[in-house]
């Protein structure tokens, strides 16, 4: 089930520990959404395998795979309203298996990262019954569960659906089993990083120091409403192989790569304070200006990594010298890129230069077809380039190599879907048609 | 004069200094062929650009640029019956300044490289003829120099002519104005890495410890006779314009680039003494993959450069990945590639390898048009792939993507050039022709 690795189950959901037993039919009746957790400084997918790695070397239990990071790291949540992933979960004494549906598929609900999540979850259930004033575990506990989900941004744009996916999984598997403990250890067993979107607006997820990973938790720097400007541009570039390393994995480069172990322990943790307070400062300059630097160094790892890693493309490297030009023309740093494990940049500015960038991702990256389409998420009002910025763009154009935009800000944690009617689940506990 | 900065003169020289009073009309009475140095370890102009910002940063005199590394670094020189540097110089008390054609160009005499050598090589000059017990220094010292300078390798190839060019202007000039002492610091002020290129077979520049750089020279590991069995490929990729930091330039590597510091200090050393060990025992697969990791660790810093610098392009990471799937295939390391400051590979491999590597390249890569002309330099056999080979390649074929392929193996040093047919300035100290 590679498929089931690569993009877990996106989930959120909603169900009051309370209601179960009112729902004995295992009928859904709650759902909810997530935001997708994209990081501004050290990104989720690479700090998870490098954590598995840490756990492995440091006689952890490999078999649990606690997924400890080497490092600590931040991520901004994005907002709900352009990229969310919605989840319906339920149990019944009368599911006679776990079953998990993805935009619509089963998948392999026997998949390691998954059975954690279900393992974890169900162990702080009967953990919390036991150990409160109620009565014993109910049977409830024991009974299997059905999940659906669907991401409402393409999948094909490798926009890293697992931090979303396993914070939803892991929200939702806590109101259907009655937990109200911190959850970052159930999501991180799913996918390192998605501890972070459990949250919303600037999040850090603490490395932490112990063996057993329990400090390794996220906690909020900032709320959404922090940093009101703040926007947020993907861009989807053409999809294309892999060209290196994609089944290397990441977990080879701390074996392999002698400035990833630099990296960690000399660079990041003054990046992590620098970056702390830049965030909080509101300081788009030296947010800026980090954020590139350490998405170059990251993939300098990703290189330094044998056999080498490789996620930037020819047209990602376009984008950065675009940025770079940009900025030089203005003579400071008002947009800036960061990229994920794939050749998509992720660029950050303030709202009023997202006009005038759209237009110089327009330039540089003529629209092949459906321009009217090359614009999703926020509206953005039309401008044009000056000639000086057109000149100062020193890039030949590449039609179609940025395939499409996707406008969106700093959003909030997870929320719950109270309308019957955004359930994927039907009475009979399977996906509706139209999930 | 931008061009003769990016690529210098590129000329050996043979005028034996007894001769030139001889030779009161200028004319030349010598020439000679350079190897080109490409390093297995380090590559030069990266090194020597680097090694400008260490005599800033420490005091030494920029405005006379020692031109010193930040670290040690090997280097093979390849053989001129592939790829060599044809150079004639001459002096006269007829001639009124000093000038240089490049590949029958004349170019500005007056960059500020080219003088630095042509000043190292008088003063030395001068020394030598004060200190011994000849006749104080004769007035040819002070005759203007003609040099005529032509490569037999595409310049548009982005072979780093500089350090051949170079080694071969230093060479030339110590024959013409009498100098027999260690060239290293004449070569390395037009280009740092020119001073491996001064000998054949592998060669080491070491960096040295005193701040005037007089300890910071280069010596010759192993000769060229040492491992015949060595093959070098040269694939020569698709020309692109650089898609970042082409006017940056190395030199804000070690300003901005923490990794590159750790790199130079922690890792380059150990790097070093197993390269040389390899050398020594001609063990491919331990120079093979050492090769491999340290090009890959050169381009990493690269990237943590700010602005980054990426040198490498798509063609680049898909020969990256033939590579590897190739050893793969195979159990060992059979092929290593090492990339310069450009988008071309230059693949190590062993004689009997050869053939079957040029079919895995021509599979993945089909030549577009003059198929005749894909290969260059020794002659290769035919040889077909296997089935299982062809499976293995897991690179979707790039027509066109790789222009031609120069085989070539390791080479000797400078050489003398005693016809006079092949002089490149013709009697009246202008370039012939055909120059």
């Amino acid at each position: 089930m590679k498929q089931g690795m690569d993009r877990p189950p996106a989930l959120l959901w909603d169900w009051e520990p309370g209601e179960v037993g009112r729902n004995p039919g295992g009928l859904p009746e709650g759902e909810g959404t997530g935001g997708k957790g994209l990081n501004t400084v050290q990104r989720g997918s690479r700090l998870w395998a490098e954590g598995r790695e840490r756990a492995g070397s440091e006689g952890g239990k490999r078999d649990e795979d606690l997924v400890l990071p080497i490092n600590s790291s931040l991520s901004v949540t994005l907002h709900q309203d352009q990229l969310k992933t919605t989840t319906t979960a339920a149990i019944s004494k009368d599911f006679t298996e776990d079953r998990i549906w993805l935009n619509g598929r089963e998948e392999d609900v026997g998949q390691p990262r998954l059975q954690a999540c279900l393992r974890e979850i169900r162990r702080l259930a009967r953990k919390r019954r036991s150990t409160g004033d109620e009565d014993p575990p109910p049977l409830s506990l024991s009974y299997k569960v059905h999940i659906a989900s669907v991401n409402n941004f393409p999948t094909a744009a490798g926009l890293a659906s697992s931090a979303a996916g396993y914070a939803c999984l892991a929200y939702a598997l806590a109101r259907v089993y009655g937990v109200d403990s911190d959850l970052s250890e159930v999501a991180r067993r799913g996918s390192g990083s998605a501890c972070r979107s459990l949250y919303g607006g600037f999040v850090e997820w603490q490395m932490g120091e112990r063996a057993d990973g329990k400090d390794s938790v996220a906690r909020q720097v900032a709320p959404e409403s922090h940093w009101p400007e703040l926007r947020v541009l993907i861009l989807v570039v053409s999809a294309e192989r892999k060209l290196m390393g994609s089944t290397a994995g990441m977990q080879t480069s701390v074996e392999t790569s002698p400035l990833l172990r630099f990296r960690a322990e000399a660079v990041v943790p003054g990046r992590m304070v620098e970056m702390t307070h830049c965030v909080r400062e509101r300081d788009f300059q030296g947010f800026g200006r980090l954020t590139m630097k350490d998405s170059n160094q990251f993939h300098a790892t990703c290189l330094d990594t044998f056999p080498p890693i490789s996620y930037l493309s020819d047209i990602s490297r376009r984008i950065v010298r675009l940025v770079h030009c940009f900025n030089a023309h203005h003579g400071q740093t008002k947009v800036a890129y960061t990229f994920d494990a794939g050749p998509n940049a992720v660029v950050f500015t303030l709202d009023d230069t997202v006009p005038e960038f759209v237009a110089a991702v327009r330039h540089c990256f003529p629209p092949e077809s459906n321009g009217d389409k090359f614009l999703k998420g926020l509206p953005v009002r039309p401008a044009s380039l000056s000639d000086e910025l057109r000149a100062a763009l020193d890039v030949d154009p590449t039609p179609g190599g940025v395939k499409y935009i996707i406008a969106t800000q700093v959003g909030p944690g997870p929320q719950t879907l109270d309308d019957p009617h955004a359930h994927l689940l039907g009475p009979d506990g399977l996906p509706k048609p139209a999930a």
